[in-house]
């Protein structure tokens, strides 16, 4: 069976809990305390190629990192991948985007938040914010004229941009500036089998 | 014949020229200054969607947008990027990690050089060496037990890993501290139709 190394906050791996509920393949899972360092158990260390989660580990004990590489391997010959390599690059070009332009910028000021250093991280929390807003503004240009991201129907693009875009409030982002993307954020969250972040994940 | 959007100064474009000729693909060029900014032209504005190059353009008019996901697109089927799905998975987390730890804090202090305002940008580019040099930290580690990234041989991983990691040194990267990502750049640009920046690259 797949093992899934996670964390309860972090957005990266919501997005594989996400897919692999969605396309309802069973895994086990394995959730890190990260503030505790657990990170670093040794077991796990050895697979942490980045030092952060996700990790997937397959039945062989291979493991792969990266959400979104994750994310296109998993979905592989599913609906929310298609076959057609134009739409693939395309969707993959999304989840690009949304690792240069959003994940970080709009990560750390939550993730400073939860930590309860917000305040003394304001010069980078600006930092962060000129940069994701700036990706935000894209993201809203896009959905302005679509509803979805890629073949005008729910693919794997939007369920990868989703998360953190979804908890970017959570980091001191004014979500009311972008309207069609939060009708959008809606509409993800509707999709059949979505599930929330884990319980207790906002502390 | 496709048609490559690119600039002279960017990584990111640089790299799909270098898979273009490593796979002898001919293509067409159309290079924007963007200082000018030629990027706003009517005809390229429409098509960036991220408001950035590259961007290709296919045969019958459809575009491709970032650099790794074009990369993924040109390469399907050749050596550089195996028909193995876990191989290809591993390959494009490379390219994920570039696009998230590396490319941005690389690449702007770089640009702030070359457009002389790195002084006066200094914050900046201490908060991007602080991401950077953590970047590099974990590519050291990696090529400090290993030739390539991927699969013990040259691969798509490393053609978008390098350009970047290359160009480190103009935005004031000490790249002395890294021996072993030294000895792999070298390794990388000896590659067969390897080719270098444009000519005039640096101003």
């Amino acid at each position: 069976m797949l093992r899934l190394y996670d964390s309860r906050l972090s957005g990266n791996a919501w997005k594989v809990r996400i897919l692999l509920n969605q396309l309802q393949i069973a895994f086990e899972r394995v959730t890190l305390d990260l503030a505790k360092g657990e990170l670093n158990r040794p077991e796990v260390a050895q697979k942490a190629r980045f030092k952060r989660i996700p990790i997937l580990e397959l039945d062989d004990g291979r493991t792969l990192v990266e959400s979104s590489a994750i994310l296109l391997y998993l979905a592989e010959a599913s609906p929310l991948l298609p076959s057609d390599s134009y739409l693939r690059a395309d969707i993959t070009s999304w989840l690009f985007f949304e690792q240069f332009d959003l994940t970080r910028a709009l990560g750390f000021p939550r993730f400073f938040k939860l930590r309860g250093v917000y305040e003394e991280q304001k010069d980078k929390v600006r930092f962060f914010q000129e940069i994701g807003y700036a990706g935000l503004n894209k993201l809203e240009d896009w959905l302005n004229r679509h509803a979805f991201l890629v073949d005008e129907r729910y693919t794997l693009a939007d369920l990868g941009v989703f998360p953190y875009v979804s908890l970017a409030h959570e980091g001191g982002y004014e979500m009311e500036r972008f309207p069609a993307t939060k009708a959008w954020l809606a509409r993800i969250a509707s999709q059949p089998r979505f599930i929330p972040m884990l319980e207790g994940a906002k502390g």
